[in-house]
């Protein structure tokens, strides 16, 4: 019984989300109808984080098993067939072992959140940058930045939906650059709490208004309490691009692992 | 009566080209009609790029004329607001000599040709990039473009509805490299041939599957006919980048120039 491990890219827009459910159509709900459509079995596909509504995504990693062996690229180009016209597509697909798991093995993630700072909407770029037309100060969104990578209690920054028994997590990664008329804020953690990169790029753009200092950003971390963090910035400049492995370890069970939600 | 210089940027996909006609909407019908809105002026926009039907623009370039004075962030703010919904946006307006011409002043264009190289299709970047799924060997398609760059005969890579008088242009750069799975063909001239673009990519293409050789491109490019060169690339991998002006010079009514469409 083969596990397949597939990267998974897809724009955000038309979703409800990665994860199946009622109320639209869901990333991995066309990839369980494809894998139907090319085998004939009902599986299960389980993904490394389960992007929100509007959420794009060009590394996610997910895995499934079939009952009946099929060689990678044939699953590859059979899926990429079935998933027409939806703008989801799979650019790489492997045969994984058997004890590798999406979302339990994933070490590291790494989201992109791009913002258009400037006072013409986007075009070639619409519905994938926040469009911000006031001007942001970098510099000073830059040094916010510093006081919230590391380890901290993130609880001013998650959803006062997220479900994660802790909310201590290790910001690894904080950057912010500027590309042009775009800040790009790059952010790699193990894992993250619900809508906690959303929260941060919006803390960040209050930063960038001039509207909070660093001391109001700290004071915010300190709290612990979601009223104390800033607004949550929109799905659509946000994409998960990158779920790394370290198959060595065993991280099956991983509590912090487990809580991935963006 | 002010003359205004803009910089356009659109996704070319809704439009049937740059240039007004009667069969659809196009970019200059729209800017048109915002200009309109705007002010009750009926003008006439003057494009550096009459760019065709599905071909995008980051860097178009675009002056008009209104009776009226109005501060040119009056007038860059007043536009995009009136261009909305439309995919069609103002990164700059400025104000020009009264000697500036979008079209005949210009001293050099640059367009970029995207191909996505991979099995997969493409998802945030479908209708901004050519799907090529079959491999291309890149170093050929290297090779080949070195015998088209520089000052030619481009007879065989004009489309047959090219009403240019002359078909000797002069390609500053023809740059073919790779970024992931992406091909981009930087082409940069004072001006191009119809369709000059899209059938010397398409050409290129041929190369890179293997089907011509080096040689092949060299008799292609030597014919000076249409029928010798490779077949025209679609418009969705097209953009023009960038036009550049020196405005010391005196370019009014030079007919390279005034040739120009893409």
């Amino acid at each position: 019984m083969p596990r397949y491990k597939l990267t998974v890219e897809y724009d955000g827009g038309p979703f409800v989300g990665w994860q199946r459910q009622p109320n639209g159509p869901t990333v991995q709900a066309l990839l369980e109808d494809a894998i139907f459509a090319m085998s004939g079995e009902r599986v299960s596909v389980q993904g490394a984080g389960r992007t929100d509504s509007g959420v794009h995504a060009l590394g996610q990693v997910a895995h499934f098993d079939l009952e009946n062996d099929m060689a990678a690229d044939k699953v590859q180009a059979a899926l990429n067939f079935h998933l027409k016209p939806n703008p989801i597509s799979l650019p790489s697909v492997e045969i994984a072992p058997a004890k590798f798991h999406a979302r339990f093995s994933a070490t590291w993630r790494r989201y992109c959140y791009r913002i258009l700072n400037r006072r013409a909407p986007p075009t070639l770029d619409r519905g994938h940058v926040w469009h911000v037309p006031a001007r942001l100060d970098l510099e000073a969104m830059i040094d916010a930045a510093a006081a919230l990578q590391g380890h901290h209690d993130f609880n001013s920054f998650r959803s006062t939906a997220c479900q994660a028994p802790s909310s201590v997590k290790t910001l690894d990664l904080l950057r912010v650059g500027r590309d042009g008329s775009e800040i790009r804020i790059d952010v790699g953690a193990r894992s993250f709490l619900h809508n906690q990169v959303r929260i941060l790029v919006g803390t960040l753009r209050l930063v960038g208004r001039g509207q909070w200092s660093r001391r109001d950003v700290e004071e915010a971390l300190a709290a612990c309490d979601r009223t104390r963090g800033g607004p949550t910035a929109p799905p659509e400049g946000l994409c998960l691009m990158e779920v790394r492995y370290d198959l060595g370890a065993d991280n099956s069970g991983d509590a912090e692992v487990a809580s991935d939600e963006e």
